[in-house]
């Protein structure tokens, strides 16, 4: 019978990790095509986990096709060639694999692109093609051409009320890759606090720079300085403008509080991840943290990713005086990773103040988006059994349904109603029945009468 | 006095590290503006190392202005503000601060951008942006789009005879990022070696990811397979069709060799950089080592910001089907960090067979362009102090010359007469006076007239 260190998961949980396991062996070809898998009991006696632990990885491993279920006979492997195994596992969640097998995908923390100028933009690209003369050849400074770096400059002046020299800002393809430079720049010492629930990947490049981090509760204000102290972390990665995916405005006071435990100890730092926030409806958004940190401890760092076109791959970061000093003399080796072409387009963008324009603009379609899809769930006969929770801001909110259904099965079953989603419980490594039933719903990709059909889908699932 | 503790150096020679100590101080004004720095003498008997070990760093330090010699009076340090750090450090040679201050840059192993073919490139990316709809924006396959990888497996078996699934090729943003990925790739067993004399980039790259490395010493064809079982390395980095800065093409013996080697060990790999396979002149190329390897244990890896234009930051690496496999599984939450505008920009040019015809114009020129420098120096007086050694690719030759001056007062010499170059002995960590007074000459990026006048005054340092 297969057999697993479950010792060995490190952070995930017991059956993301047995999962994890046994799709492995089948893409391996450890566990071979029609082989039949032990029965659920059988194998949580053998590896002494709950029945529930198993049932739950089956589960996952049968929505993503790893194996089949036989009524009455049990679960056997499908056959996953080696070229399936890739394409299986192309996209991040492998449920996105085939694009018939469902019609509303709520996954996606995304932008709607229809509302996208893009005539516009590509009325700016085509200016600058004209003006691309040799001197736009050359490769341009590591941390990115000055005139982005200028207009960047401007628009956190008039946007957030940051006063930032364009000298400290650094241009790179997307906020992954500016993670990658930052671990490289906190050297040795570094350990790393991770919001729990909070953003995924960061543990996946944390873990492929082979840094130590630990993950850092929060509660309804974000993380606390106590939990700092006690996991012993000196950098912190924080989303106080909203949180993803739980939506928290971090107020004021916790922000205070972060700001004096950096300030505490030379090597620490706050890195606040701002990628969302362009798009709040109601109030006016609180200061950064960059903007109230006296000390120099706290990175800014943002994406046109999100804002602009996903396909765009331009992000950035604000360092403080001494961290840029550090990145120029260690790591001016690196090429800037944005195109000399597309940075210049994208300041030209920003010059004429298009982009502002376009945030605007956009602000109010979100907004309206916002209430008319928060009616349309709350008219639903599936507020009978569910509740919101929804802050004003971004392209998302929580949806707590009153069911016996385990997460496992929500996604299960939601899939097979067409609907992809993901539960709040995944955004947890431990502690997974903290908020059952708690289902995420992004709407921003999904056409209005999509969502009518995806509620009425969902009423069929939790209102029989 | 400064004291600094030399034990740390790691791979820097004695003098670099001292250099970097005395900078740092300078920028961190641990020493502070006119503060007098110790004679060479008191400094070498208080630190215990040569004379001339000060000296060099000493010279560095002054020809890149962080000190001033004052005659009768010794050395002094300089004002350096804060901006003017930045600034200073802003390019990774800091030589290049100001380009009033020299008329001739051999150190850029760079192309001619005046070859390029840029309104043709610019005529596709305006067809690009034509076809540019909505389908374009959407965030790319994390290795990249598959028309990009259609059309560059499709090159690497015209070109290079090589038979790649595109399934398997990774697109990024620079040499310098695939290598990033590729280490988190590895895991945690492997241990890297480098070339002495090579790549220097590499270093930082591993030392930023914290990942063990050794150099391991070449021969005439290049690392042998002795020298990695010895240091225990299980990861190479080679550039086996033509070595920056040595020149080596390495033999097919030696290749097999590698080959060999490799295969005995399932997580033993071989990167093969072919960066400058598209210039050679003479002879065919040999067959890369991606496509003699039987045993799936070569990444080949190439740029299209040497062949195209360097401010476009393409580059592409063929992984071996494993791999592959370990990328896409656990790597997949990384966005490609081209944009998707470039990528299919890219694609078309490729496509419609510009990319080749430059190609292949391009090693024309460059033929005719080497043939025309190596005849310059020939005939010229510096001839008769020093000698040549070439091979027939590339944009740059190694100049032997005969002189009394330490390495470092070549450089300085020839900053002074408004030239900029760098010596072979860099490109060594230890053993730096194995090639003395051997000067690497990158020419693609020198007009016929600036050449001349550069070694009308080379003449007059070497020729007294």
């Amino acid at each position: 019978m297969v057999t697993y260190d479950l010792t060995k998961r490190g952070h995930l949980s017991l059956y993301e990790y047995l999962y994890q396991k046994i799709k492995d062996d089948i893409i391996l070809g450890n566990l071979e095509r029609n082989e039949k898998l032990p029965s659920k009991r059988a194998l949580s006696e053998h590896l002494k986990v709950s029945v529930k632990t198993v049932e739950n990885a089956y589960a996952q491993l049968l929505a993503e096709g790893y194996i089949r279920s036989m009524e009455k006979k049990g679960y056997y492997v499908n056959q996953v060639s080696q070229t399936n195994a890739i394409s299986t596992t192309l996209s991040e969640s492998t449920f996105k694999q085939n694009k018939e097998e469902y019609f509303a995908d709520f996954t996606a923390n995304d932008i709607s692109y229809e509302q996208f100028p893009l005539s516009l933009w590509a009325k700016v690209m085509r200016e600058t093609l004209s003006d691309y003369d040799t001197t736009l050849l050359n490769t341009r400074p590591f941390y990115g051409i000055e005139k982005l770096r200028i207009e960047i400059a401007k628009y956190l002046y008039r946007f957030r009320g940051m006063d930032v020299s364009p000298e400290h800002i650094v241009i790179g393809s997307g906020t992954e890759y500016l993670y990658s430079c930052l671990v490289q720049l906190f050297g040795d010492k570094a350990v790393y606090g991770v919001e729990n629930p909070g953003y995924h990947h960061i543990v996946h490049i944390y873990n492929g720079h082979r840094v130590p981090w630990e993950y850092i509760d929060i509660d309804q204000f974000g993380p606390c300085a106590e939990n700092l102290y006690q996991k012993s972390v000196n950098v912190i990665h924080v989303s106080p403008t909203h949180h993803y995916p739980v939506g928290i405005v971090m107020p004021l006071e916790r922000r205070q509080e972060l700001l004096k435990w950096v300030a505490e100890e030379t090597e620490r730092y706050i890195i606040e991840d701002d990628y969302d926030c362009e798009f709040r409806y109601s109030d006016k958004p609180y200061p950064t943290m960059q903007s109230l940190d006296c000390n120099h401890r706290v990175i800014y760092i943002n994406t046109f990713s999100k804002t602009m076109i996903p396909s765009l791959r331009v992000s950035y970061m604000v360092l403080p005086e001494k961290l840029m000093e550090r990145y120029i003399s260690t790591m001016s080796f690196y090429s800037c990773t944005v195109s000399g072409f597309e940075q210049y387009a994208l300041a030209s963008f920003l010059e004429k103040g298009y982009f502002e324009r376009h945030i605007r603009r956009m602000t109010k379609y979100y907004e309206n988006q916002h209430k008319k899809v928060l009616e349309m769930f709350r008219k639903s006969a599936l507020s009978k059994v569910s509740s919101i929770y929804e802050y004003p801001a971004g392209t998302y909110f929580l949806l707590k349904i009153d069911t016996n259904l385990s997460d496992v099965e929500i996604k299960w079953s939601a899939k097979e109603h067409g609907i992809l989603l993901n539960c709040l419980s995944e955004y947890y490594y431990d502690n997974q029945q903290k908020y059952p039933a708690t289902v995420i719903i992004n709407y921003s990709n999904i056409e209005e009468k999509e969502l009518e059909r995806a509620i009425a889908e969902l009423e069929k699932i939790f209102l029989i």
